[in-house]
């Protein structure tokens, strides 16, 4: 550790909340982000291949933020380019300083057939970490983690007390640092607060966080998209306009002909708020977005589309429902090969192995029985290259 | 008209595209907004009321804006204050400079029983002026008008020409410089053109159009609500958020309690996208916002929703469709006493005459006919204290 001589006055810069993101469209790039207290410190990143000699360097940004009565550390942002794929890398941040080091592996290239496995998550808060233990002690071992939204709770504080999104960030830097969370933004993260004049939606969420939405041509950092080994994943915001017209349609009706099943045969959407969902809470809340995208999801055959906002755990059959035209009263969900499985993980850890480009595994472990039960299972067949009925039975 | 010297060059500052809006929640201010080009000119407003000595002055602000090879004028907006009702007020912009005199009438005080005359409007444009003259001509005199949404097209011309918004500002000034336009945003007032790195929704507008938002606790100036003689009128944004949880939401949520119908018995809501719209073109696009809110319109007994976009003329019935639950299979629009009528009028002149506390006249005019000829007429009872059957057969 090393410190700062400032004015006659030593300052050690903490570094720390450290996370990490997909960086890019492909997966060859790394946000790196972390934040500093009391001085700004370094922005740098030092980062080597494992089993290299060669030191790189990146250099990024740090900007602070005012919430109402609270002002943040030095949130830093840092994009690692240019990576290799399929590689070990070790970083380092607070160079100069508090110098501290985490490892990271990028994904293999996007392809077919590269088994990768996706940890699934939301709604996490910070009152306990089973959901947290249980994912690192699976044995399936998740190489990324799809989060769903609802990151600190802050906002069931008082004045949205944003000391909460720091102690956020320190408990899930033994998960962030090490690999990449992909990032969906939930109601928790609105941080709307007119009664003590903040009204700009998201603001901590836009500081301490960041997406690659620019490489999917997006405009905002709440809906993006990437490609990771056999998936195509789109992130979707619930949360802003959605409307036809509004940047998320444009963005979004771009998308969908973007992806190439050949390359990634997987198609994955991740929302906050679900558009199937059977608990009396937040019931039919989706069904703004759903009448929207629907016809969408099913004529682009996405696979599977992971929610949370709802506490529980719910997996749909394949339906869908927009047959409905106003006057010819068909609005019951129907079986349709085509459309996604709806999967509500707001509670419990998550796995799913895509394995081929034909079969992925998917697991949902309840928080109470640990990862040595399974507590919902299910072979997810391909919407494109095995479109077969795979939904109705469990075969668990 | 005067001139000003600066460096030896004498520039004439023009004072242009003048327009009025309400300034307030309940009718007691006024939002004079104009442009000066070439130079910023002067920030204030003289104004006096009829056959008074008194003259008095009120400052506002001016910017401008760049919108891709673009540049503004210098806008101006200026709030006028403690105005006194039912009075006739002239005013004066460019100060000092070309000094050009307006009038405008203040509404009565807020009312049951203060008969006022409201013209509705959308979807104007400025390939013709058909519409506007025929509401200027129109013998029921129009004194304020309801403006559904879509401005200028500008979006529609390459690179989002901004200078249709200079042109449909002259355009429209005729009537904008004497009686307040109450203004709705409309999907051509998003200008989103990530194209030519244009990404932030609504530029053109923000800069241009002032709205009280702030007044009614709104955060955006694309929903909030005014009184106005008679009628409350509540503003929504088809094209920004409105799930739950999000800032429309929870402001509309804490509106409708407010709304005090013996005060103002009248209530109103305008939006651009229709909900109940039969014409193929924009068919359903209402529809995402329509499960949202439609409960809350016929919990809270809403008069009358005018909307536009599409370029026709209808009138629904009074009519709801929220029994739907996902599973019950009940979907058809039912009759619903309760439920507001729905006028789509994204085309033609329309006017509508708040007469007591019980009955509002309705009137159309096609713009073929002028307006001699009325294309659709209705006593429009109200929700609250005249509650019947008012909208199955036409009275005309």
């Amino acid at each position: 550790m090393h410190g700062r001589q400032e004015t006659g006055v030593f300052i050690w810069v903490f570094n720390e909340k450290v996370h990490i993101t997909q960086g890019d469209l492909e997966g060859k790039a790394v946000i790196v982000s972390w934040v500093t207290q009391k001085a700004r410190g370094s922005n740098t990143v030092l980062y080597w291949k494992e089993h290299s000699c060669e030191m790189l360097k990146a250099h990024g940004k740090s900007k602070t933020y005012k919430f109402y009565n609270y002002t943040s550390g030095h949130i830093h942002h840092c994009t690692i380019k240019n990576l290799e794929y399929d590689t070990k890398y070790y970083y380092m941040v607070g160079v100069g300083q508090t110098e501290r080091k985490f490892w990271f592996l990028t994904p293999p290239k996007p392809g077919p057939d590269v088994p990768y496995t996706f940890g699934v998550n939301g709604d996490l808060g910070q009152s306990f970490d089973l959901t947290l233990t249980h994912y690192e002690n699976n044995p399936l071992k998740g190489q990324t983690i799809l989060f769903v939204g609802d990151f600190s709770y802050a906002d069931t504080y008082p004045n949205h007390d944003n000391n909460r999104w720091d102690t956020w960030g320190r408990f899930v830097e033994r998960s962030t640092a090490y690999q990449p969370w992909i990032w969906t933004v939930g109601n928790h993260e609105l941080d709307f607060a007119p009664q003590i004049g903040e009204t700009k939606p998201f603001k901590p969420f836009k500081h301490r966080y960041c997406t690659p939405h620019r490489s999917s041509g997006s405009t905002e950092p709440f809906w993006y998209s990437i490609k990771r080994g056999p998936a195509y994943i789109i992130v979707l915001a619930s949360y802003s306009a959605y409307c036809k017209y509004t940047p998320q349609y444009m963005w979004l009706e771009q998308e969908f002909p973007k992806v190439n099943r050949t390359e990634t045969p997987w198609l994955i959407v991740l929302m906050h708020s679900p558009w199937y969902n059977s608990y009396d809470y937040h019931y039919m809340e989706g069904e703004t977005m759903r009448v929207m995208y629907e016809p969408w999801f099913v004529k682009n055959k996405v696979d599977a589309v992971f929610a949370g906002h709802v506490h529980g755990y719910e997996r749909s059959e394949r339906i869908s429902n927009f047959a409905y035209n106003v006057v010819n009263g068909i609005c019951r969900p129907v079986k349709d090969l085509s459309a996604p499985v709806y999967i509500t993980i707001g509670d419990g850890g998550n796995l799913e192995g895509l394995s081929t480009m034909t079969h992925a595994y998917y697991g949902w472990h309840r928080n109470q029985d640990g990862y040595a039960v399974d507590g919902d299972t299910m072979w997810l067949f391909n919407r494109i290259w095995n479109p077969i009925d795979d939904s109705s039975d469990d075969d668990s």
